[in-house]
C-alpha cells in the first residue's frame, strides 16, 4: 500500500489514540528506534535504566567490592527482593515469589511440590492434567515430574480442565495465555474448579505477567511460574520466578533442595532443613548479573497500574485487528486470537499462507513479530512502549508484504 | 609484626618468585587494587574484558538487535560454545560440556541421569555414594535424586569411596577438592575403582576447575559439574556447567528435559525427542547476560597452560605455608590442608581459635579470605592474579591480627 492510498481516518485515529494514551510517556523509559517492535512477547525491549545499573554492578560491586557484595550490595537477598517486585505485578503479596532459574526448572519444582501436597491429601491422586496446547517445555517437564512421582499426565484443552479434573487429579498445569494463539484462559474459574476437585492449580504466567492483571492471591492460585524476559523486559534469558502461596509454603517440598533454600545456608549442615517462606523455592547461587539487570528493568513498573496496561493492551490489539481488516484483503489472513476481550491476551496471531517468508520480509521492512510454524504470524503488543501509530503502520506494511509474497 | 621486624629473606624470596613468574603478566587482565584478594575460590576477580563486552551485549545485541540476536549474535548456541571453552580447561574434548543453570541443578541432572544409566546395567543398583564432607548442596540434591529414583544415599569419606562402591552402587558423587580443607581427592584412582564396581563417577569440579589439571576425558570420568565463578572468574552466580562423556550421551536421560534440549526446539512438538550430544543437557532459555560475561571472562585462558597454573598454585600455597610457619607463633594455627602436593588443591585452610573475628580484622586490613564455621580461615590462591609478595604480606598481616585478636 503506497503512501498515497493510506486511509486518512485510521492514521488520524491512531494519532488521537496516541495523544490520549496515559502510558505514552513510558515509552521514553525504553531504548527504541524506528522499528515497530511487536515481539516484546518474546524478548522485551531494553529499559534505559539497565545499562548504567549493570555497569555499576560489574565495575563496582563485582570489580571493587568483590565477595563483600554478597552482603553489602544485597546480592544474597536479591531473589526474594526482586520476587516481591514481580509479585506486585502479578497480584501476589510480599513473601511469596522468588526469582531464579529458568521457567522449565521452576515448572519442575512447582509440579513436583504440588503433587506432593496433593498426595498428602490422598495417595490415590496420581494424575497431572496439562493443557494440550501448552508451550512444549511445560509438557515435557510435567512428563518428567510424573515419571519421578509415580503419576501420569493427561493432556486436555485448557478450556476443558475444569471438567477433566477429578478425584485422581493431583495437579492441573495450565498456561494463562496460549503462546501461539494468544488466547487468555479463565484463571479464576479454572482454579476454582481444580480446587473443587481437591487438586492444586499451577499456572504458567509467561505470556500474561506484565500484560494483564493476574491476581494470584485474589483467585487463590496455589503455585505459579513465569519468565521475566517478555512483558517484564528483564533481558534475554533473565531469571524466571516461582510463586508459592503462603498457605502452601510450610508443605512446599522441593525436588531441588539446593543450599540456598536451607534454613541456615552458611551453617553448612549435612542435614537439609528447609527455610521458611518463599526462600524455600531457591536452589543454587543466584545469577547476580542477570538478576540485577532484571531488578533495574522492573523499576519501570513502579507507578504503572496493571489495569491501565490491560486497557491499553486491548485497545492496541483491537486497533490492530481493525487495521488488518481494513488493509488486508478478506481471507488472506485469519486471526486465531479470540475476538472477545475476556479471552484475549496481549498478542494477535494471524494464520496465513507463506507466513515464514512474510515474516522475514516484515522484519526487513522494520516490523518485527515472529513466525510460529507452520503458518502463524505472531504479533505481541507491549503497552508500555507500543503506540497506535506503530500499530497502524505494522498493519499497512503487512498488507504490502502479503500482497507481494502471495 | 611491624615493618622493622619483617624478615628480609622472605620478602626477597617473594620478589624473586614474582620476577620469575611466567603468569605474572596475566594479572593485568584483571581489575585489582591494593587488597590481597585470597577469596577467588569463592568469587573470582573481575576480568578487564568483561565490562566492555557486557555493555555491548546490553546496548547493541539486546537494545538494538533485540530478538534477532538469538541468531545473529550467537545467543542460541552460547551454552555449548562456552561449554567447549570450559571443556578445554578441564580436559574435555569439544561437544561434551554445556553451560547453564546452577551447580545444584546440574548435580540433579547428572546424578539422576547416572542412576538411570547404571540401572540399565542392573536394576539392583540402588545406592548413591557421596563423600561425607561434600559441599552441602551436593548431598541435599543427591538425597532428592535418590528419593526420586528409588535409591538410598550412603555417605563415606572421599578417600573411602574406592572401597565403599560395590555391586549395588549406581553412582559415586565426589568433590574433586574439598571446599573446606582444600584437600584434593584422587580423581583417576577413584574413578577407576568406581568403574571396576560397575558404577558411574560424577565429579564436582567447583574447587578444581581453573586451579589444576582435571583431565576428564583422560581419566574416563562419566559426568561432571562445576561452577564458573571461582577460579574461572565468570562473575557472581555465573552459569554452571555439565559434562557428559561422549559415550554416555546417547543414554543421557535428563530429569529436566526442557525445550532447549529438544532435537527440534522450534518445532514445538508436544512429544519430547532429545537432541544429540551435549545439548541434551540444556534445559530452559539460557541466561544470556551472565553467560556472555562468562564467555568474555574465559578469554583470559586462551594462552594459559593449565600445568603452569598448577605449578604456580603449588608454589603459592607452599610459600604461604612457609610464611605462616615463620610469622605465626607455633600452635596458634593448624593447617588442615594436606602438605603433600598430590593432595592439595589451590587453597590453604587454617584452623584457629577466634577465626571469625580474625577474618573480619584481616578483611579490614586488606587481606580478604573467608571464614568457614566454626574455626576455619580459608585462603584461596588464584594463580592468574595472585603474586608471591601478596602472599608474604597476607601471612604477615595474619600474624599481626592473630597476635591482637588472640
Amino acid at each position: 500500500m503506497s503512501d498515497a492510498t493510506i486511509p486518512v481516518e485510521l492514521t488520524d485515529e491512531a494519532a488521537a489514540l496516541d495523544a490520549a494514551d496515559e502510558l505514552r510517556a513510558k515509552r521514553d523509559a525504553f531504548t527504541l528506534d524506528d522499528t515497530v517492535y511487536l515481539d516484546g512477547n518474546s524478548l522485551g525491549a531494553l529499559p534505559r535504566a539497565v545499562p548504567a545499573r549493570l555497569a555499576d554492578v560489574v565495575a563496582r560491586e563485582w570489580g571493587q567490592l568483590r565477595i563483600r557484595s554478597w552482603e553489602e550490595s544485597g546480592w544474597w537477598t536479591a531473589p526474594e527482593r526482586i520476587g516481591d517486585r514481580v509479585g506486585r505485578i502479578v497480584g501476589a503479596a510480599p513473601g511469596q515469589v522468588v526469582v531464579g532459574d529458568s521457567t522449565s526448572v521452576n515448572v519442575f519444582k512447582a509440579v513436583v511440590a504440588a503433587v506432593r501436597i496433593a498426595q498428602e491429601r490422598g495417595a490415590h491422586r496420581d494424575q497431572i492434567v496439562v493443557d494440550e496446547a501448552t508451550f512444549p517445555t511445560d509438557g515435557y517437564i510435567a512428563e518428567s515430574a510424573a515419571r519421578m512421582t509415580g503419576c501420569t499426565v493427561r493432556a486436555v484443552a485448557a478450556g476443558d480442565v475444569p471438567t477433566a479434573v477429578g478425584p485422581r487429579t493431583a495437579v492441573a498445569l495450565v498456561n494463562h495465555v496460549d503462546y501461539r494463539t494468544g488466547r487468555l484462559h479463565d484463571l479464576p474459574g479454572t482454579t476454582a474448579a481444580v480446587h473443587a476437585a481437591g487438586a492444586l492449580a499451577v499456572w504458567d504466567l509467561c505470556h500474561s505477567a506484565g500484560a494483564l492483571p493476574v491476581g494470584l492471591d485474589a483467585h487463590g492460585v496455589d503455585l505459579a511460574v513465569g519468565c521475566t524476559y517478555k512483558y517484564l523486559n528483564g533481558g534475554p534469558g533473565a531469571p524466571a520466578y516461582l510463586y508459592v502461596a503462603r498457605d502452601h509454603q510450610p508443605r512446599f517440598d522441593s525436588p531441588l533442595p539446593g543450599w540456598n533454600s536451607h534454613a541456615d545456608p552458611f551453617g553448612m549442615d549435612t542435614a537439609y532443613t528447609p527455610a521458611d517462606g518463599a526462600v524455600r523455592g531457591r536452589v543454587g547461587t543466584p545469577d547476580i548479573l542477570s538478576m540485577l539487570a532484571l531488578e533495574a528493568a522492573l523499576e519501570v513498573w513502579d507507578d504503572v497500574p496493571i489495569e491501565a496496561v490491560r486497557a491499553k493492551s486491548l485497545a492496541l490489539t483491537d486497533f490492530f485487528l481493525r487495521c488488518v481488516e481494513r488493509y488486508v484483503p478478506a481471507g488472506r489472513v485469519r486471526s486465531v486470537t479470540p475476538a472477545a476481550h475476556a479471552e484475549r491476551g496481549s498478542q494477535v496471531a494471524l494464520r496465513c499462507a507463506d507466513a515464514g517468508p512474510a515474516m522475514a520480509e516484515l522484519v526487513r521492512r522494520g516490523v518485527v513479530g515472529d513466525f510460529r510454524r507452520p503458518d502463524v504470524l505472531r504479533f505481541g503488543f507491549t503497552p508500555l512502549y507500543t503506540g497506535f501509530a506503530e500499530v497502524e503502520r505494522a498493519a499497512r506494511v503487512l498488507a504490502d508484504v502479503l500482497d507481494e509474497v502471495g
